[in-house]
């Protein structure tokens, strides 16, 4: 039998994978699993979206430009416009989910070896895309007793190297929920233009911040415009993850072009995908603003419930829907597991993903648990009182 | 400004790139311009795969398991089984496209500098993913005069190193339409054997093949189950190249699970996608029959018309829609984008694709073209006078 690659043995698989067998089986024996683990939006895609599948009147579903169909990719011209992100058609490249557009970016910018930096806890696929690229993420930790601020300057020059080829910030920030101020914006600015290095930007939830602080995108950024790659995608902000469709916008013209070359070795991001992205540019004021503030009370209310249960804390996410929580226990990886093999309260348990999986050095984050509010308030209340029950059920809790 | 990885510059253009300004200047010349270059069939997507899109009652279009939707893959295991491959819905993973099935096959198979042999002509984009992974394509010519034939088992056994890790064919062949024998499949059967090498068999024209001749898969081969990956589509079966919809089976577990881990990565393939891809396989006998009887036609029709012009020369192709041409020039190359930039008949000309891109070796099909029988026969019929006369007027002609 033929071996695979090295690459293909240490590609990491997601922490919450290993969950997902126990939540079949505590689902079989009937308990009721609130999956508090995952990034899928309960709340519904726009109507106008859904729409568009029923007026489809095409007799070929045919491949559509390897950078996306220009009608879509003009509108977000405007899109990108109402946020200040003052880009041209051409600066836009559509992609098959923002997943496509890390791997594209890293491809295109990143040899074997070279390095990029990137604070810590993290959204673990970007370690998956760069170990396709056989390139190394350095981590700077952030912490949650700082609540996840940035890691001082000096922090990330201690990392840099000759191979050091850029920095990637995910703002707002997933898995924690912080969001970059100006003034730390300033500092990532200053350090990509000092070492002139990539700025990997994924900006894929703009749409929710929930402090008066305002949203800064890498774009806004003086001087670093020839550095700065901005990930994107439509599907947190429309609730439509399934379609596949995000974008990879950047004024460098050599990147585009290289990126365009990966872009048409595989042809053509989803069609069907674009025209409901396109039309989702088109809903309402009042669904994102429902769809906002939906999000701004499950977050009070989760923060507030998770705050009150004994040995918990969680510092105030300021956007996404996510946020990372230490709870009383010393080893969140084995308490997640439990909760879904030997805990029930009332038929009910919850899953969560054991924040381990965000972080590269393994001794952090070890008490930490990342909890998604993309559930209803009814279910977020259920979840909190399951999950403090399991806490004091839990034999391993720490005092 | 940073710069871009050597990867990003060596990743190559599709050689069709180069042309597309040509065409699109003579079309603004009001040049009627037969594209006789692409992989995108003009015929019908099936109709109960168009009707599903009217009739999806989902209110959230959201991610689809990354092995993709159960009940497809348990279609497909059917599907399947119809062509005598005897498979089992785990060892089934969709893909977005077939694009993503040789993507991931070489990053959970070959490591940076890892060796693959693939006869050539072959489809340009393997190069494109070859160097996404950091491997290395070898090739082993097959010549026009020869039909396109399977190279001997020695050619195959030059190149064998330490580093090599499979061998990649397409069957039926993308771009010469060749089907290889029971005889060819067992030699290939016999190195895979021998050498413990993979077998990444790209089979998306299975449905396409002319003569009585039988479609060997490479799952029809004995003793090599653990080594055969098998790259499939229904993009041009059902003419829906735009859903981006594939899948990669394989028997190998190791495999499978290293590929996985790439498809979590990416989260999910294309969910509206699935769906019409799924409807697709109940498309009727009829609608199938059609298809392949309009082939059958055009096939007959095109390779007579080529064969009539004179100084021209295609070899019958057993199966897909293209076929690979010799032209009494001595840079196809040039020809293809004279063609565009400075020939027309009747306010007509032709698109074809060089060859060369074909080709790793420059000095190999420097006077072949690709041509795909993607119109209908009117279409062709104008195409080949058009090239005929472009033929007589071409100042690089050879007699």
């Amino acid at each position: 039998m033929p071996i695979i690659s090295e690459r293909g043995i240490i590609m990491p698989e997601s922490p919450i994978r290993k969950l997902v067998p126990l939540a079949n089986a505590a689902k079989k024996r009937g308990v009721k699993v609130y999956h508090l683990n995952i990034g899928q939006p309960d709340l519904p895609t726009p109507q106008v979206a859904l729409d568009v599948l029923k007026h489809i009147d095409r007799k070929i579903l045919e491949y559509s430009p390897s950078e996306g169909i220009l009608s879509y990719r003009e509108k977000l011209v405007g899109y990108y416009g109402k946020f200040n992100i003052n880009v041209n058609v051409e600066d836009i490249i559509i992609t098959t989910g923002g997943s496509e557009a890390v791997l594209f970016s890293f491809m295109a910018c990143l040899d074997p070896g070279d390095e990029i930096i990137v604070p810590e806890p993290a959204y673990a696929n970007y370690m998956a895309f760069a170990i396709s690229a056989g390139a190394v993420i350095k981590t700077v930790p952030s912490s949650i007793e700082e609540g996840f601020a940035l890691p001082s300057v000096e922090k990330f020059e201690e990392l840099i190297t000759e191979k050091t080829k850029g920095i990637l910030i995910c703002n707002p920030n997933n898995p924690t929920g912080y969001l970059y101020t100006q003034k730390e914006m300033n500092q990532i600015r200053d350090i990509v233009k000092k070492y002139n290095l990539f700025l990997f930007s994924d900006e894929v939830y703009r749409e929710f911040c929930y402090t008066g602080a305002p949203y800064i995108s890498a774009f806004h950024l003086k001087g670093i415009e020839q550095n700065v790659i901005l990930i994107d995608s439509v599907s947190k902000r429309y609730s439509e993850c399934g379609i596949r469709i995000g974008s990879l916008v950047t004024k460098n013209k050599e990147v585009r072009d290289s990126v365009m070359k990966f872009c048409q070795a595989r042809l053509s991001p989803p069609l069907i995908g674009q025209l409901v992205a396109e039309a989702s540019l088109s809903a309402s004021d009042e669904y994102m603003l429902d769809i906002y503030n939906e999000y701004v009370e499950r977050r009070k209310f989760l923060i507030d419930g998770l705050n009150r249960i004994p040995g918990c804390y969680s510092p105030i996410p300021m956007g996404a829907f996510y946020t990372v929580a230490k709870l009383p226990v010393e080893d969140a990886e084995h308490f997640c597991a439990w909760c879904l093999s030997d805990f029930e309260y009332e038929g009910q348990t919850v899953m969560m993903a054991p924040a381990s999986g965000f972080y590269t050095n393994p001794e952090l984050g070890k008490n930490e648990v990342r909890i998604a509010y993309v559930l209803n308030k009814e279910d977020l209340q259920k979840s909190l009182i399951v999950l403090k029950k399991a806490l004091e059920a839990y034999p391993g809790r720490v005092l």
